[in-house]
């Protein structure tokens, strides 16, 4: 049984921000020597999630077009009543989901021919992390 | 340690179906002659979802309604620009999430009494594929 | 390889609670002996959730209330012809997910600074049941 974790670090120029991180994936299950098994991606903020689809950025404009309209940035939070003005990136997180597992099947990852691996930033403009953590044979 | 990997494909009549695939989960772990364990299923496309909710007609009703209510079908996304007319379909499998894990315990999926597992379709019409991943021991 | 499973359980005084319970994936950790793996928090129930997210009571007010938006309890839903009345709350657990996996990386839960994880209850008053399955070395 083997076992690879690496971190990924993030300091997005505007406040939310949607980066495909496909390539790093691929990259960290090369350097673990996994052929069988689940790689998990998971933001380790809760103002950040982790999404899967597609590399196009009309979509992503759309997926950040909803999340606005559901969660919208604004004043009427709460949690503002700790100093902090970052409750819609919270509730973003919620409804993105903060992780994906990624299947690996013959030392590739196992997706179909439209699936991109997205960090949503929703709440940047400062160092956050995201974990890699590879599991298999 | 253990693996065993299975495709199913679907190819619904409707634009959008919500398809019980508990057994099929069920007769994969059969195959996979595991016992203890987790199992991946998930959506290899980026306008479909899985989920685990209850079997009954009203409730997957009021889930469609709902999904359909934050991420209506219709001309404007942006998305549209490519061509596609799938943009809600997109947003829906960002909300009901397009993967779930399943634990086996004692040869058994371990579910609660309700728990069901559903291949979401929010683009149907055309052959799609689901990947179950099972990994332990 | 090794496993550990355990069951915990709830019963909410009220219809909608947000329960932090990152000790007890601790305690399951310790006693499983495991020092690199994968915690599975799953609930068992069709009208709970589990998520990742603060510590803090503005934000959980804001989680409810944004819930109670997109999918507010009411008498509105097909699942009522069956006589239940917690439709919301089937709706509920689809938006925020119903398990996370937790990284384990040396022996302790790999998460970030304000990461604690939740039990949502979102139709209390009743025993209701989680699974933590951890799978590792």
């Amino acid at each position: 049984m083997k076992f690879y974790t690496e971190y990924l670090w993030f300091n997005t120029e505007k406040r939310r921000e949607y980066i495909r991180i496909t390539d790093k994936i691929k990259a960290a299950l090369a350097k673990s020597d996994i052929s069988e098994g689940m790689i998990l991606v998971s933001a380790m903020h809760i103002s950040a999630g982790i999404f899967v689809n597609d590399f196009e950025s009309g979509i992503l404009e759309d997926i950040d077009n909803m999340l606005e309209e559901l969660a919208p940035f604004g004043p009427d939070y709460k949690h503002h009543l700790t100093g902090e003005d970052n409750g819609d990136a919270h509730l973003k997180s919620i409804l993105v989901h903060h992780q994906v597992i990624i299947p690996v099947t013959d030392k590739a990852l196992d997706l179909g021919p439209w699936q991109e691996i997205f960090y949503a930033e929703f709440d940047g403009r400062r160092r956050k992390r995201v974990i890699i953590k590879i599991m298999g044979e």
